[in-house]
């Protein structure tokens, strides 16, 4: 079965989603825009798009091989890839195992600390807001999880950052954090959104040379090679 | 034994600690000095020292008398009261019944909306970095307090919710939310500081009167009546 794009249902600042023929399914497309800080800076990373589709698909087949249910099906075109529709629940999730970003400054806290455990946080997906920390009392109140779905949330992502950890270690990359996106789709649970450098902190081990969006984020220059290098990586 | 004010070994926004003769007690002095916003607004609330003084040694007693351990040993004075001294876990508690203040402005809610269940919610204690919301993996990672204590503060802090509605309800008051604040004495967590229309919103029942710092924050006026009002149905 060929998939064509059909009405586009969502544009956000890195992606764009249009239903197709099946109502189950979408194709998520990747574009090169870049943007940090809620949108107050803007640019474009050159073949950003292509580089986070693959990096994405390559990520979210090794998770379905360890038993994650993740939206994704299968690799379209360079930037497009074939997911199921799901609803997504509006909590951004991030898995921290070294201090850095927003809890670094939020905090008052060195980045680069390595934490002895990793640190699970729930962010309310809201760009006017900021999407502030929250603790899942706060998520149930506001009707956004049951408290079931939130400790299947807390749980799968704990298990996919040691499996992407068992992925990247080999390749020389250090998992500093990440963000999460789930959704739900036919009374199940699946991690939805996109795996790349976008959402993901990469440090090279032993260098420390971050092959992530803080390139963009920083302006520390070597932002389409960051990416291309952490293609290289994630492929090999 | 008479106590005296001793060294005096902190003074905060609203209150000062003194030295006594005793190396396990402190003497606590409540100033009428108001303040909101990191300090950013300044004041004074006539009488609020005695008023606070008066109002926690009553809701001291009251959780005493109910197996909550506090620092509170007696009052001494108009403005002071004779403390244990404590180790202050730099933790910020906050239990929610009724949206308002930080909660509605953090995820864009209607302030007045009762909660189903109580919100718990713990901050970073640090003027600077305006007392962050944190969840309890960034208080262990951070040393500020180990995962059994954490459960106590909580635990602990949920009892001190219902015991505090049983006591107002009567008195025809609404309790909002409330902050507190724990420290370690002799291996044991004991709750600290104070409980007043400072660190409490509480809201006249029938006519929502607020009857707390929000006066002054908000500049509503009638913000001595207000205390006086509390202390009058606390001690009625």
């Amino acid at each position: 079965m060929e998939f064509k794009a059909g009405k586009k249902i969502y544009e956000g600042k890195a992606k764009i989603l249009y239903e197709t023929a099946d109502p189950d399914l979408l194709i998520q497309e990747f574009k090169d825009d870049a943007t940090a800080f809620d949108a107050t800076k803007r640019g474009v990373i050159h073949d950003k798009g292509i580089v986070n589709n693959r990096i994405s698909a390559v990520l979210f087949r090794t998770l379905e091989d360890r038993g994650v249910a993740t939206h994704f099906v299968r690799l379209l075109g360079d930037r497009t890839m074939l997911v199921r529709r799901l609803a997504i629940i509006p909590i951004e999730v991030t898995v921290r195992n070294v201090v850095a970003g927003g809890m670094a400054r939020t905090f008052g806290l060195e980045e680069g600390k390595r934490l002895k455990q990793p640190v699970y946080e729930i962010h309310y997906k809201s760009d006017p807001l900021h999407d502030p920390l929250m603790n899942e009392e706060h998520a149930v109140a506001m009707g956004l999880a049951a408290p079931e779905e939130l400790a299947t949330l807390k749980e799968r992502s704990l298990r996919v950052n040691r499996y992407l950890i068992e992925f990247f270690s080999p390749k020389g990359i250090d998992l500093i954090d990440f963000k999460l996106e789930y959704g739900r789709y036919k009374g199940r649970i699946f991690l939805g959104d996109e795996i790349s450098p976008d959402t993901c902190r990469f440090w090279e081990v032993g260098t420390g040379r971050k092959l992530d969006k803080d390139r963009f984020r920083r302006d520390l220059g070597g932002i389409e090679e960051a990416y291309q290098e952490m293609l290289k990586r994630v492929e090999s």
